[in-house]
């Protein structure tokens, strides 16, 4: 039976019993609770509330406990949650001394604690992957540099680019859900702990030891907000729904640029898949469905942030409930980046169709129109609106565009060399031209290419410092002798 | 080995199989697919596409499995979803004739058919837990008509109501859920059956005939529509939506009712907990619970139609990402109407505070303005604003009301006797006063909780047809000889 | 000033009254305010509530109001409410009479008597439009039945269709939009009105009467619940959400079809745009913003949703704040539907890259494998992997595929006319065959587009009648005489 | 005329144009764009693409725009948005001169450049007005920091803490709003000026100098990316959401205990209302308004993270519509802040409740539990178990809390001096002994206070270094000569 309730409250029914528990998703914070409980046992002791010899045993039972592993804990739902069965199972192994764990320490402070922590690892390992993904990315983009193709506003065509800088596109928009996330570690990574139920303890605990234990790189200090704050949740969801964003963008390109009438790229058959009907078909199922896994994370920031309105201090159970979206946020994104960047990586582009496109349809035009600027000094928009007549001539009466161009500024008394018209009309002489700082230019794709190398270099060091941090105050505690 | 990617395409990956697999959530589909098989089998028999001896052996076969249930089945993520799973270990039974079921036949409009034939039964079902709520919601308000307590807006008192009609309030809301349930029900009991995938087939198939043998109400015609549609799964979910914040509303009365400060309620110990470090809590877990797990509902639902937001003809895979998100909904919901029902059922209420709390603050003050207006003639705005004076003084000179009222009257030169002024002052005058169709009048109360029994019967009648119409269909094919 | 706060409170800070006012939204209720004024001071004189010269002063006060307009009134934000500024202006006009109106009323069932007032109307005009839009759109389906074009799934090549048949799919889709605001329109057209602040009221009204008078199709009897209750709006604008999910999948399918790369529909040049800097540029603009339009209403959806999340009961003025995003969502449809409608009418379309795009690329596939089930009688599974392979090989050596078919075959030992092969593979055979119900034949696209117009028309005249009752309502309400 | 389509499509229909265009809207970005326009300008000149007397001209037509004022315009919405407004503009008062303007841009770079420097401004006064209400939110909790209240989990007495503690609670969660949008700011405050339509330009500018003329700290490089993305303002609507949530828990807070229930805090009257109908009430409007606006900005998140699903690079015109949902969620922020800011700087308490509450019921039984952990060397668990026992009989017997702690320890054979038991149970001994960091102890509070002042200054002169560094540049650029 649930020890907390033998004092106050009668057993608990069954079904109430699987309506509240949170031990389904409990599973992800077992090993932060015992680093958390281990920690609190330590400072009890240094400072004198706990005996050496209590602190010990608790100690070595937590240390047993972890070492045996979730399997082997009786999961009952009437529990509760991963903190009383852990606590319950210590009572077997070292008896009463396990009533001593909760000294000056409540689950509202414990889970918040455990949440941070469980949650600080996981974006550390979404922040590798996203830098590995980016790493190929900026790779694949110096590869492909020089390979033209047409760029697209308004899914029309609107001028020729280079493929590389189209993938830079990619990860120029990704190094931002980088930067985001390093800015919520930080405030994922503080200290609740020692807040108790919202009141602090009138024992004389150590808050700072244990925030220096666990990692910690600061504490939230205001007890009430640090036993009832998810925001921390709130904001990294939120980040990761805008990195979701941004995937699903280069997903809706995969799945277009692979159609028959696009056919510019082709994902390799081990992301696709065929009919049960229609035996000619090469489905892009992992890019579809990466496209809708990817709003479920939109709708696990609504649940969130719903649970949080009109929410008064300090916990209420509602936030409990708030954990599972998060949990499956952090795998939906870790299982997408994975599969995202497994399609670029092995993705085949077909270099003559992004030649055709980049050439067919008047992508060039806007050169066209800076021509005659340069060679004719006139303003832009009338320039513009010139070249808006020879393209709509040349579509309607199917007339070559070279043709039509000298006849339509024959027409406002202009003239311009045919050669002169015809570089402008080039897709390679064009994107040469186009040298602005992130323009598709071969030359500044490379450039831009080694400069975000740079900069991811910088954010593994420090998320590769991050992890090892981490590493070492779970070894550190975990084998822990006082 | 996949049977379908035999032809086109290689072997899938590990992970690729893990990422798009639906199997983890197929399990709600495993009966409607036999049944959808069975009625697609007994169709081509009849139309004369397969032969008596192969019908027969695909239905035995069909059969076979769905009494070895989905435990005996090879769940292998590479097999896609429940199609292939069963096709597959339909060769395994009967061999090469298996091939023969997916005849004139898409896993597009087969998975189509068996969501709607999952989901209407689950609608039943929870349209039967909503009718046996309200039932007893209905009789406790009865119980409860002469019950009187204040009614809030603002949550600042307003004016005297009873306990049973406050409870009707509830009955009255979740009535519309249910209307809103049946008329949903119309669009979910269609059939897509023979829709292929996308554009029919060329086998002289006979829609109508599997609608029949399926107990749908309909057809959706248009055989695109009919495969790429799932906005009925929008709408129950939209539904169950409005029905969550139609129960949190509910469960937050709860817990602001039983409060120490409001103590007009209390909460049986089954539906709380107390706290892991304060002894004297109860804490009403459940309701706190219930009113976050509602907010999953709306996630869900922002998911749902973020995934068709701009989600071209016709199937995509994207579309089998929505399917998990119906299922949670319909637990969430069908386990939170159980909880809320309980902590009703099981409410003890303070009949002498909430009196107290009806007589203590000035909310029968409206009856004392209409009182001014039927006794002195005076438009209700004036009279308004003469109470309201009263009100003001009585208030920050803590002085008498009645007292009160007698010199402020005085001062407009108005006169009233000084009994009708008490008589407007009493909460059970009050509440007896007003007879109001709808109104918190006793007897009021028991005529509408009438009414509302009365359509709650006819509701069950409605539903419960439903129910046999499902199981006779059911009974039917699972025994089905040709 | 506010006569309001008078008794009661002092001044109110002319920020405070900007930030709670909602009279820039009040407009739209200010027809159904004037209108609920004169039902109730009818009732109000036949109860014998009023006497006959105080209800004549009274409504032909309103009657003239109304006749002067709203933008005759004084809109001061410090008065909180479209009432109160009507109220206001009886007085400047009828004096203290004007005093009367409120009796036995209360804002509280007067805004959500207005409300719904003013939202079945626009109902009306939306299902007008909706209804109009499809009338349109099955005249299409007749007029493009025989174009053929290719059908798509995962956007990939999956079976000759016909355009009328793409069309008709729409029509399917949005029937359902108009069969659930009729539904809905169920649960909008019902009285709140005599439930006052929550409870009813101790003068003797009718509630009955008011409802007749108001055209309303029934009551919403528990008066907490009448005044409280706004699932109406949230039911309606989560029916406008997933219509908005159906016409953007519209909309993307014009954005993708008029791509130079699909290239076979054009929009008509109203409905683009150009570029200000590639004059070449035909932007579909006019899609992409209503896509965009169209999902501001799944965020009106969780606004609404999220506000009634956990209120307790009855009238808070958290609900004022509802009404905004109600009628935005209704303008935004209204408009969209209008431009999405003009779209499709004007649009044209290129037959010859249809035709080439259903030749193209083994969109027969699938009618190929059904003919091997019947003529060589193997299981449609065997058919489908055989097919698979014939595809497989042709893309790879680029053959031609009647060819390659012929020798697989013969690797299996199966044999068939060559005839029957290309005519498995022609487009127009294939269309032409598949006769299903709702499916691709052009006789079959004539006959469902008959029997939607049949349908459309059944609707129509539902509409038209619900709009003439409420245009009777308002003709004799706003010249009632006594 | 639309000077754009001339070239290339016909005229524009009236209800088109006023659907498409943003100039609703865009008098948000009206001083940006003259910005933008002129430091372009000066780069052109700058870089040789334009010769002085072009450059002089251009700017000298701007700053007469800018003088004269958006009032001024012609705001015809066939001519789109405002940057065609103000060229056209610019066309009458300098004639052709004016098409140079567009020379090496298009409207892609110069709006998201725009908003930028809109949104950036914006920020800085939202930070400045967080500042301000947590400056008061400090100096209160310092003047409140001996008054003891009751802390509430679950909304059940949980602890004694105190009203400063609790006010600190709200900083606490405030301050990291502050951190989230500087964080943010960092991602808004960089240039994607030059990036034209998409790739750049054939002509040498500088995308260095306008960043530093127009006082962006960084520069967005890739020009795809530059034009394509709204990830800042998903950020910065996803920062206002999650400082919504913590605003709607102060709203929340306010409406709770100033019912006549809790009674803990008077509202001012000028943030209240009465009703039209019940007039004693006195209604906390601004806060259940402030509630319900705080929602919309959830539904505005969900508005722009669902446009940003799946669209495809580079400008398309969806993002245009993302825009006004951003100046909303701005505009509510602003506003709410302001009212809840007023609310708790006018809020009057009521100390004697306060007390009251805390002693009422068992809130000091961790206390207890705590005492007899210290005096009697027993397990905490054991102690809670015990202290549940005792409150359990107390409550249900209706017993002295002394008396029976006496008698329920001496069943379990334990003893401890009366008046330590005594000592335990008073709220304001228990709340001197939490002296743990961040805690209710009034010292404690103090310094808390303190602490989170000096952080405060800190991000005043951050902040107001930024303001001054806007201004300089708005002053330079708009007084500037050639």
């Amino acid at each position: 039976m649930n020890i907390l309730r033998r004092g106050r409250l009668g057993e608990i029914k069954e079904d109430v019993a699987r309506y509240t528990t949170s031990l389904s998703f409990d599973k992800e914070i077992f090993e932060a609770d015992i680093l958390c409980d281990i920690a609190h046992v330590i400072m009890l002791y240094k400072q004198d509330i706990l005996k050496k010899e209590e602190a010990e045993k608790i100690i070595s039972g937590l240390k047993e406990i972890y070492k045996d592993g979730l399997d082997k804990l009786n999961l009952d739902p009437s529990l509760d949650d991963i903190h009383m069965v852990i606590e319950n199972e210590l009572y077997k192994r070292i008896d009463d001394v396990a009533g001593k764990l909760q000294t000056a320490r409540s689950r509202n402070d414990q889970v918040a604690t455990d949440l941070r922590l469980a949650l600080r690892e996981k974006i550390v390992n979404i922040l590798i992957s996203l830098i590995a993904f980016l790493e190929d990315l900026t790779e694949l983009s110096k590869e492909y540099k020089d390979v033209i193709t047409v760029g697209y506003t308004h899914l029309q065509h609107a001028q020729p680019i280079t493929f590389g800088h189209l993938l830079l596109s990619y990860v120029s928009a990704i190094e931002r859900d980088i930067l985001r996330l390093l800015d919520s570690y930080k405030r994922v990574n503080i200290s609740p702990l020692g807040s108790c139920a919202l009141a602090g303890t009138g024992f004389n605990i150590d808050r700072e030891m244990t925030k220096e234990l666990l990692g910690f790189d600061g504490i939230i200090e205001n007890t009430i907000d640090a036993v009832s704050a998810r925001d921390f949740i709130a904001e990294v969801v939120a980040n990761l729904s805008i990195l979701s964003a941004n995937l699903s963008k280069i997903c809706e390109e995969l799945i277009l640029f692979s159609t028959y009438e696009f056919n510019t790229v082709e994902i390799d058959d081990s992301y696709c898949s065929t009919s049960s009907i229609m035996p000619q078909k090469k489905n892009p199922d992992v890019a579809e469905i990466a496209r809708a896994k990817l709003c479920s994370i939109y709708g696990n920031l609504i649940t969130i942030l719903t649970i949080l309105k009109a929410l008064p201090n300090a916990y209420n159970r509602d936030l409990q409930e708030i954990t599972p979206y998060l949990w499956d946020s952090i795998y939906k994104i870790t299982d997408t980046i994975k599969m995202v960047h497994g399609m670029l990586k092995s993705l085949k582009i077909n270099k003559d169709r992004m030649y055709f496109l980049a050439k067919a349809n008047y992508s060039t035009a806007t050169e066209l129109a800076d021509t005659l600027v340069r060679e004719l000094n006139i303003p832009f928009r009338k320039a513009h609106n010139i070249v808006g007549e020879i393209v709509r001539i040349s579509i309607k009466e199917r007339k070559d565009v070279i043709k039509t161009a000298k006849e339509v500024l024959k027409k406002y008394n202009l003239e311009i060399d045919e050669e002169k018209i015809e570089k402008a009309l080039k897709p390679e002489e064009n994107v040469k031209l186009r040298k602005t700082l992130g323009g598709p230019n071969p030359e500044e794709v490379e450039k831009r290419a080694e400069s975000f190398k740079k900069r991811l270099e910088e954010y593994k060091r420090n998320v590769l410092m991050k992890k090892e941090k981490i590493e070492n105050v779970k070894n550190m505690l975990l084998n822990y002798n006082l």
